[in-house]
């Protein structure tokens, strides 16, 4: 039987420590938290660093660094208290929980907006009992998702922890906007944590509790959605998109979905576009990519256009960005509750709209080790490799040396050293058969080895080999820093040297 | 009346939203929590990566990224539970909660073993009342500093925010160990949030509720203590200490600290080593900083030997690492409550003892900051700026054309995009006059301002200019991204030029 993608990707990643189940050494109570080990760490970090790179600075966006524990009138504001509820059910019997849209299936679609009675009525007209044990189900409840946490010691004080990283880019944008002396479009970033009490914990690192995400915010004058500066460097860019209702993804160009209205203006064609270029350069193929038009009963209770943009894997579509118009409804509600004016001046005043990039860290990792995953047989060896970009992957290079002795040990440190100063993300390795340790990088998606060896120490070349077509090359040591950071950033190819 | 430095710093800080209290719209009720602005996030993030670098890379160790909320059992095990508390007293009258030890003062030599009726006894005899309204003081209590969440949706499951960063360390340690085919010594570092219940949050990011931190925990075989491989490297290293019951600050060699028996053994003066000259590095004085030993009633209850890294501030004294030889207690309890085998085998079977390594970025921040403020005043014109490393600076250099038009806006706009493809963390600006751009990087540290003119589009040279000296000079384009990077890691200086 051939195990599928999302297995063999498991049993790799507990392998190697990629990513693991938090606190696993005290049970599996504790569902829905995932650590992740050396590997892990570095590719989310990669993921970020591009984030970073092409969707804040080159747009030239702002990032913040908020807290995660906020006081309750921030959710009061936003919502979140009232409806960021999951149908929570119960079994009788047993007594275990389960998501009562869940239990009935997506025949019936259920969104946000089914009220929690009808949950009962779909229960009972359709026999659904506990998947369990078979035992009768209770009265649905709603669930808020949000875990809280008393304050400082009188326990009058509430706090949640925030149940997505947009609030605190709401709560600081007045002083951004002031302080930075920026003009609208204005885009805030951020990334960190954010917790969701799931009730139904599942798929590895895809329904989780503990998410981190990469979230930029961008407000703007809603009367200037068509005044979208560089809309002429993506206009002809294709965007793949599911039109609800649609069965299957078409190619649209972004000038053209602002021409038939699909979108609400330039500014969030090009937003769409600049994502999808993002998700295609970490090298996810376009055939496997959509954005998917979230229905008005589906989409979120501040959203008045949403774009979930979708990525196939042996899972099926998983949602990795979820692109929302929020319009001024969080500003609007803040202002409210906190009685603090949050317009801006810029020719009149208004209170900006905001089109935001929701992206799971979590997921996008997930979903770019799926992608990348081979197993292929040459001459009666099996192999396993991680066909990542050098963009992401958790180090550009493994730098070994053949043996340590005979100065091969240091010449290798030094190199090491020489590419982690030109802030190259490498890896030194000196431990087992050079067989083995290219065995160990192609697993873990390094796509170069650079062996030193008894020739190196002489005539100052080294070997560099590729992991994908497992070709070896020799290359001088001089410019080797220049050289490498052309390959990771694709300036080069390994082919061309 | 001259302003404190710390003052200057936080009208700095809020004017150019470095740092701000979090949730600021809605009042001052929930405080202790911080938020980080632009120059904020860029500088605390270029923090992390110099320590990534220099203490966790060039070590060969290995970087984790855990979750925030873990299971009750592991703060039963870490003792946690039982012994993170706070001596919290309440007033009868305006019910104003205060710390009992911080109401009591220094003079009476509290520690976190003075039993809890010492409190009420020492408050009696003194007479001492409530610093806000004179009303009488309650009983003290024990005030756990922990926070609680419940997870999942039966109210049963008890999670906590973690306290400190290292307990994922302790629980993923054996299948790091054993996945990533490491020897003892093994270091294994985390960097992000941790919780603490303050009850007297104070000082801006110096005491606080959510903190990041940067963790190391060495791993290593007790009897192997004095087997330091690359001990030789700093055996002559001067440290700076200061001696439990000593007044002043010696400085004592590595290797003396070792043959003294200050410390357990040529390990620890190895990474204690390695710190200070981390913080040399990122540009802290060598008067300005010390070690100070920690006294056997002062420790944390899990530590057999302690050393605070300490800096000179303004507001006195400020601890920015705990460094704690945690011995073997946490795997030990670890191990014990989750019935699993911690031990390795290596020669004989053992619980490894842990040196731990505990960095606090948001004071390792401020610090550096308060630190690099300068006050000038040149032909009657005040000048206020930060002093700040090239290595932490928030950004290396700002790209600023001249004026935005006759093609002075996209050459400026090309060299900057230039640089951070070579991931060297530049900041564009256009907007006001040249003088006036150049004192607003000064005011946030940026070193170096790269003005194109309309020189730069005949000759390709731009002028670089010098936030300390205010000194320019011109510079050919070609090769502007190896400068930087030169420049950016102290390979050559602006006089050099």
């Amino acid at each position: 039987m051939v195990q599928k993608k999302s297995e063999v990707l498991m049993d790799l990643s507990l392998r190697r420590s990629i990513f693991f189940p938090s606190a696993e050494i005290y049970g599996d109570s504790f569902s829905g938290f995932w650590d992740y080990g050396a590997y892990g760490t570095a590719i989310k970090n990669r993921i970020i660093e591009s984030w970073r790179k092409d969707l804040v600075e080159k747009e030239g966006f702002v990032e913040i660094d908020g807290c995660q524990i906020l006081p309750e009138k921030v959710f009061v504001a936003s919502g979140h208290l009232n409806n960021f509820n999951d149908p929570l059910v119960q079994c009788n019997k047993c007594h275990s929980l389960h998501r009562a849209d869940s239990l009935l299936g997506k025949e019936f679609e259920l969104t946000e907006g089914t009220p929690i009675e009808r949950f009962d009525e779909l229960i009972k007209e359709n026999k659904v009992v506990c998947p369990k044990c078979k035992g009768i189900l209770g009265k649905t409840k709603k669930f808020n998702l949000m875990m809280g946490t008393d304050i400082g010691g009188t326990g009058k004080l509430k706090g949640y922890l925030r149940p997505e990283t947009c609030q605190n880019i709401f709560l600081d944008f007045d002083r951004i906007y002031k302080t930075m002396r920026k003009n609208l479009p204005l885009g805030i970033a951020q990334t960190g944590k954010c917790f969701r009490n799931e009730i139904a914990p599942r798929n590895s690192i895809l329904r989780i509790r503990e998410i981190t995400q990469m979230e930029i915010e961008v407000f703007f004058n809603p009367n200037k959605i068509n005044e979208t500066e560089n809309f002429e460097e993506i206009e002809n860019f294709k965007l793949r998109v599911l039109l609800e209702g649609k069965k299957s993804t078409e190619e649209i160009k972004a000038k053209d979905l602002v021409s038939k209205k699909i979108v609400s203006g330039k500014l969030i064609a090009y937003y769409l576009s600049r994502l999808q270029l993002f998700y295609e350069n970490l090298g996810i193929p376009r055939d496997k990519l959509r954005f998917r038009e979230v229905g008005k009963e589906e989409r979120a209770f501040y959203a008045k256009e949403g774009w979930d943009f979708e990525v196939e894997t042996s899972l099926g579509w998983i949602e990795l960005v979820a692109n929302n118009y929020r319009t001024d409804y969080d500003l609007k509600n803040h202002s409210k509750v906190s009685s603090k004016n949050l317009k801006v001046k810029e020719e009149t005043e208004f209170i900006p709209h905001v089109w935001e990039i929701s992206a799971g860290v979590d997921r996008t990792l997930y979903v770019l080790l799926e992608l990348a995953l081979r197993e292929e047989t040459k001459k009666e060896e099996k192999r396993l490799f991680l066909s990542l970009s050098p963009k992401i992957a958790p180090f550009v290079a493994g730098v070994f040396p053949l043996v340590k002795k005979e100065g091969l040990g240091e010449k290798a440190k030094e190199i090491f050293n020489e590419l982690l100063a030109h802030k190259l993300p490498v890896f030194f390795d000196v431990k087992g058969s050079i067989g083995k340790r290219y065995a160990r990088i192609d697993e873990i998606g390094i796509p170069f080895a650079l062996t030193v060896d008894f020739d190196s120490v002489k005539d100052e070349t080294i070997t560099i080999r590729e992991r994908d077509s497992t070709e070896q090359k020799r290359i001088p040591i001089k410019n080797l820093a220049e050289l490498l950071w052309k390959l990771s950033v694709g300036k080069t190819t390994f082919k061309e040297l």
